[in-house]
C-alpha cells in the first residue's frame, strides 16, 4: 500500500508543474505575515480575536485563536474570510444588501452559511489583485474591521 | 484485538495525569446539580422543558427531557447552551444584536446554527469564571430564562 | 406575542390528551434511574464513560458525561442508543451483519451515522415492551456493554 | 446599538476572571510553537503538508497550509487533530481497531467524520496532561506521523 502511495508521489514530483502555486494566490509566508500582523494589532487594541486567512480559492490557509477569545468566533472568522473572497467584498458592505427588503436578502443561507457583518476583507497584492481574504471575529464589528484592514495591508511590506 | 485495547487502557491509567479534568471546567457533579435544579424549578413553575448543560469547551455534558415536553426543544436547548458558551453571553442579549439592521445580523447561520432568544446562559463558578453553559427550551422565553438563571446559580450552593 | 403563546399553551392544556406521554415510552424518572445506574456501575468498574438514553421515538431523553471521559464518546454514546432503538437490537449484534460481505454491509451510513459495535441496547419495561434505548461509550466494548445491561435492567426495580 | 455591545464588553472586562484560559488548555504561544515546529520539520523532510492544532476542547486553535500542499488535506489535518483529542490517542493506533472485523469498526462515522490513519496525536504538557492535539496531512502516513511527533514534543522546549 505504501509503495503505491510512494510511486504516486514520486510521479507527481517528477511531473513538476503539478504542484505549482497559482501565480496570484497568497503564499504561506504572506498568510503568516497577515496572521501575525492581525495578532499584533489586536494586542495593541487589547481585543481578543480569532484570525482566519483563506487563499484565492476561498480555502483555509492559516488560522489562530487568541487565548480566551470566543469559541463561537472560530467559525465566524473563517466564514467572514470565505464570504469576503466568495464575493470579493468587505463583508460589512455585503450585509447592507442582505437585510429584509434588500436586493440579495438572505444570501447568508448559501455556501454553507455566510457572515455579512464587518470583519471580512479581500487581501490584495501590490498589483491590486485579490490573492485571498481575511476574517476577524471577537471584538466589536469596528474593532474586527480595523484589525482586518491593518492585517490585509501588512503584506505590502513584504 | 481486545487485548490491544485493554493494554492501551491499562497504559493510559498508569500514566496518571492523562485523565485530569480541566481546572476551570464544569464537573459531572456540578452538571447534575444544575440539571436537577432546573428540573425542580420547572416543576415548581409547572412548565415542561428540555435542559442541556455544556462544558467549558461547548461540548454536551448533561441533558434531560421532561415527559411530554416539545421534541423540537431537544435541539433548541442544546443550541442555546452552546450559543451561550460560544459567545459567553445570555442568548437573549445576543438576539438583540442579530435582528434585521442589527450589528451582527444573521450570525445564527454560524457554528451549525445558533439560537439567539432567551433561555441560554453561561455557568460561572464562585470565582466568576465561566465553566460551562445551560440551555432551557419548552416554556415561554421568560420561563426558560428564569429556569436557566435559577439552575446556573445552584452550583454556588455546592 | 406572549399572549399568543400563552393562549396556545392554555388551549393545549385544556385539550388534555395532547400532552399525554406515549403509554410505552420511557419516563423522565426511568431515564434518570437508568442514567444514575449506569454511572454507579461505571464507577464500580472504574471506567469513565458517556451515557445516553433515548425514548421510544429514538430522540435524546437523558445524557451525562463523566469527568475526563472521551470527548469523542459524546456522539458515539448517543449514536449507540439511537442505533439500538432504530433497529431494536444490541448494537454489537448489528455489527456482525455490517462487515464487508455482510448482509447489511455499511448500513452505518444511514440515519446520519450508526454505531454498530457493543454498548447500545434497547430498554424494555416489565411487560417486555421496548420503551427506549441506552448507549454507553468510553470503556472497552465489553465494559460498555456490561454497563448498558446493568443500567437497562435497573428500571425493573422502580 | 453599538453602545450596547460596547457596554457589554466593558462590563465583561471589568468582571476580570471571565476571560481566564483553562489551566490545562494549550495556549496561543504553545499552538504557534507547535505550528512552526511542524512547518520546519516538514521543510527539512521536503514534504508539503497542512498543519492543524486543536485545544483541549477539540476546537481549532491554529492552522497553516504550506504552498502547493493538497487542498483535500485541510479537512484531513483538522479531522486528525480532532480525532486524536476525541479519543486521546495516536490516530494510527485507533485505525488498527476500526478495520473490518475490528472491535470498533466504522467508528469513523461518528463525530461528523473521523480520520483513523497516522498523523494525529494528542499534545501533552510537561506534567503529561493532554492540552490539545495536532493533525498533519499531505505526506505519506509515516511522514505525517513523524512531523506530528516532532511538533507535539516541541512545546516542552518552551
Amino acid at each position: 500500500m505504501n509503495k503505491l502511495l510512494l510511486s504516486l508521489i514520486v510521479s507527481i514530483f517528477l511531473s513538476g508543474e503539478l504542484y505549482a502555486q497559482n501565480a496570484y494566490d497568497i503564499t504561506e509566508e504572506e498568510a503568516l505575515k497577515v496572521l501575525l500582523s492581525a495578532k499584533t494589532k489586536a494586542e495593541e487594541m487589547d481585543v481578543l480575536v480569532n484570525i482566519a486567512v483563506t487563499d484565492a480559492g476561498a480555502n483555509l490557509k492559516a488560522f489562530i485563536r487568541m487565548d480566551a477569545s470566543y469559541l463561537g468566533s472560530i467559525d465566524v472568522a473563517i466564514k467572514k474570510a470565505k464570504t469576503a473572497r466568495y464575493f470579493n467584498i468587505d463583508t460589512g458592505k455585503l450585509g447592507e444588501m442582505t437585510q429584509p427588503g434588500g436586493i440579495i436578502y438572505n444570501i447568508e443561507l448559501s455556501n454553507g452559511g455566510l457572515i455579512t457583518f464587518p470583519g471580512g476583507l479581500p487581501i490584495k497584492n501590490k498589483d491590486n489583485v485579490i490573492i485571498g481574504a481575511i476574517g476577524i471575529s471577537g471584538g466589536t464589528i469596528e474593532q474586527d474591521r480595523a484589525i482586518a484592514i491593518a492585517a490585509a495591508q501588512s503584506i505590502l511590506e513584504l
